[in-house]
C-alpha cells in the first residue's frame, strides 16, 4: 500500500473507495468502443469476473453501465418473471429495503422477511416461509449489509433455497473479490456486484454473474431496454461489444484492478488484508473507548458501525471535518436503531492507513478534550 | 490541440471520443461521494450543464449514471405519462428507432413518423400528425442522427409542437455543447445528452435538462427506480448528493471538460472547430475520390457518412486496420440504404489531426494501388 499520490484520499467508506495510482493511471488512455483491443478487454473482463466466483462452467458475467443499484435492478427485472414470479427479500438494512422498493416500482410481486439490523436472517425461517408460500419463485439476500456491516449467511440460505427448488439472487456488492463465493458448491442464479468495492476499481459499472439457463430463459422479461441483462448478454455473446456506449475508462481501470487482485494473491489474500484492517481498526477504536454496533461474530471485514458516544465532549461533525482536512474520509451512520457512524476497511488501504486514521482520531479527541483514558460508553 | 500523450488515440467516431490529457488526468484522484467537495462538484455540474442550454430560469439538469441510452430511456420513462401519454417519434436513423424500442419495452404508447436516412422530418407533416392524432402528448426528435450524420431541424419542430400544445423531447446526445440550443427561445420539455460527446468528457454519465414543471409533475411515473429522473432530481435538490453511487472519476473529468469548453470560448468556438474539422475532412475525402452520403446542407459537423467506393482495389477492412495501427480509429457505416463507413469530426481533435488522418488514408490507398487521380465513384 505504498501509493503516495499527492491527492491520495483515505476513503473509510463503503465506496467509492481509495484505489491504487496504477488503477487510476489505466484511465489515461482513450478507447474506441468498437475497436478490437477494447472488444478483447470486454471479453477478458467477463471471463475474469466469472472466474472469481468459480462460475466458468455454469454462469455468465453480464456487465451493465451505472452503479451497483442499476445492476441489482437489472438482475431482478431480468430474472424474476413478470407474470408469475415472486421474490422473497431477506431484509436487515437499506440494501434489502431498496430491493423491495425496486420490486414495487417495477411492479414485480415480492414479499419480505425482515430482521433487526444486527440480526442475520435465520435459514430455518426462510425454509418455513418457502414452504408456506409456494408462489415464491426467487429469494434475494445481501451478503454484507453495509448499513451495519453485518455478514449474512448466504451459503446456509443457498442450501435451503436450493432444497426448496427456488432460485437465489445474491447482492454481493460489498464483498465480491474479498469474501469467497464458490458457485461450484453454492447454488445461486445470480451474484451481483460492482467494480468499485472490493475489486478496487472505480465506480461506473456493475455486473451480475448469472446461471446460463436462467439467463437464456429470461428473454423478453425485462421492462427496460437499458437494464435488460438478457439482451445485453446476447449482444455481447455475439459481438463482445456493448449494446450502448460503455464506460471505457472505468473498464480499463477495472481490468488493471483485476491484475492487481491477481498480483495480491486473489480473493484469499485480499480478504486477509481487509480482515487485518478491520482487526486493527476495531481494536484501536475500542482502545479509544468507542463501541462497535455489531458483535464480532457478525462483523464482516468490510465496514464497521461505531455507536455514537454519549460523551458530552464528543462531536462527530468536528471529528469528520478534522479528518477530512487530512484526506481521511469517515462515513455517516445508517442503522436506524441508534445514532452511529461508520468506518470502512476496504479499498487500497493497509495497516499503515488504519493506524494513521486511528492516530488522527485520537488527535481529534484530544482537541475535543476527551481524556486519554477514553470516551464514556455509548448511551 | 497540442496534447501528445504517448497513447493518444485519434478516435474518428461518434464516441467515446479523443479527450484531452488534462480531462483524463482529472480522474487521478479518488472522491468520497458524500464528501462536501464532491457534493459541490455535483451542484456545479448541474448548474453549468443547464447554463449551456440557457435553461437556468426554466429547467433543471438531472444527471444519471450510464450511457446516453440510459438517459434517453430515463427521460422517456419519467416524462411520458404511463397511462394517458403517447409519444410521436420522428425517425430517420438508429437512435429514433431505439426510442421506439424503448417505448415498446416499457409499454409506453408511441407512434412514429419515419423518413429516409437522408431526409429530415418535415415540420408541416409533424403539424398534420399532431392535428390528426389528438392523443399524442409528446414528440421526440434526434438533433443529429449519427447513423448518417444528418442535422434535424429541431427549432422548426419545436415551434410546431409548442403551437399544437404538445411537449418536445430532444435527443441532443451528439450535438450538445457544439451546436447551440437556447431554451429561452426554443420550447422543449427535455434536452438529453451525455458527457462523452461534444463536451469531450469520458463516458459513464448522461443527463437530461428538464423543464421544472414537467419534472415536478412526473412523480411516480417511472417504472424503474434507477432510471427515475424525478426521484433522482428530488433527492439531488434536497442534498446535492446522488441517490446511488455516482461515477466520481467520470464526473471529475466532466467538470474539467467544462472548464476546457469555457476556455475554448464556449459552444460557439467548439462548434466552429468541429465545423472546420468537418470541412477539412469532407473536402480532403472528396479530393481522394470519396463521396459523402449526405448533401452538405444536411450534414451536421459531427460525423460524416462516406459512401463505400465501388472501386475494386478498395478494401475498407484494410483501410481500417492500417489506420488503427497508427492510433486512428474509423467507424463502420450504419445507414441501411447502402454500404458506407463513417468518419467523425468531434472530440479533442483539430486541423492537424484531420490532415494526419487524410494523409494516412491517402497512404493506405497508395498501398491498395488506388491511383493518385482518385477512387472511382461509388456504386
Amino acid at each position: 500500500m505504498s501509493e503516495t499520490g499527492e491527492n491520495r484520499q483515505i476513503l473509510l467508506t463503503p465506496g467509492p473507495l481509495t484505489t491504487s495510482d496504477t488503477v487510476k493511471q489505466a484511465m489515461l488512455r482513450d478507447w474506441g468502443s468498437r475497436d478490437s483491443a477494447f472488444i478483447e478487454m470486454t471479453a477478458r473482463l467477463r471471463q475474469r469476473l466469472t472466474a472469481i466466483a468459480h462460475g466458468e462452467e455454469t454462469h455468465s458475467c453480464v456487465p451493465v453501465q451505472g452503479s451497483g443499484t442499476f445492476a441489482v435492478e437489472a438482475t431482478l427485472g431480468t430474472l424474476v418473471p413478470r407474470d408469475n414470479g415472486k421474490l422473497l427479500i431477506l431484509i436487515n438494512g437499506a440494501y434489502g429495503r431498496r430491493m423491495e422498493k425496486i420490486c414495487h416500482t417495477m411492479g414485480r410481486a415480492c414479499t419480505t422477511y425482515e430482521t433487526a439490523e444486527d440480526v442475520p436472517p435465520d435459514p430455518n425461517r426462510v425454509a418455513r416461509l418457502l414452504e408456506e408460500d409456494t408462489t415464491i419463485t426467487h429469494v434475494a439476500v445481501v451478503h454484507c449489509e453495509t448499513t451495519s456491516g453485518i455478514l449474512n449467511p448466504i451459503e446456509a440460505i443457498a442450501e435451503i433455497v436450493a432444497k426448496a427448488n427456488r432460485k437465489l439472487i445474491v447482492d454481493a456488492m460489498s464483498t465480491f473479490g474479498a469474501l469467497p463465493i464458490d458457485l461450484r458448491t453454492m447454488t445461486a442464479d445470480a451474484i451481483i456486484a460492482s467494480a468499485n468495492k472490493c475489486l478496487e476499481g472505480v465506480p461506473g459499472v456493475g455486473y451480475a454473474i448469472i446461471q446460463k439457463d436462467a439467463l437464456a430463459a429470461a428473454e423478453g422479461n425485462a421492462l427496460s431496454l437499458s437494464l435488460d441483462l438478457h439482451d445485453q448478454a446476447s449482444y455481447m455473446d455475439r459481438t463482445s461489444q456493448w449494446r450502448f456506449t460503455p464506460p471505457t475508462h472505468v473498464l480499463a481501470a477495472l481490468d488493471q484492478a483485476l491484475n492487481e487482485l491477481d498480483a495480491e494473491g486473489g480473493v484469499t489474500a485480499r480478504g486477509a488484508r481487509y480482515t487485518a484492517n478491520c482487526g486493527v481498526l476495531v481494536s484501536g477504536l475500542r482502545d479509544l473507548g468507542f463501541e462497535t454496533f455489531l458483535p464480532d461474530l457478525l462483523q464482516a471485514p468490510i465496514i464497521v458501525t461505531v455507536r455514537m458516544p454519549s460523551d458530552s465532549g464528543f462531536n462527530f461533525q468536528e471529528l469528520y471535518d478534522t479528518l477530512n482536512a487530512q484526506g481521511i474520509v469517515l462515513y455517516p451512520g445508517a442503522v436506524t436503531q441508534e445514532k452511529s457512524f461508520r468506518v470502512g476497511c476496504i479499498g487500497r488501504l493497509g495497516d499503515a492507513d488504519m493506524k494513521r486514521a486511528l492516530h488522527a482520531i485520537r488527535n481529534a479527541l484530544d482537541d475535543m478534550g476527551i481524556p486519554r483514558e477514553g470516551l464514556k460508553p455509548a448511551a
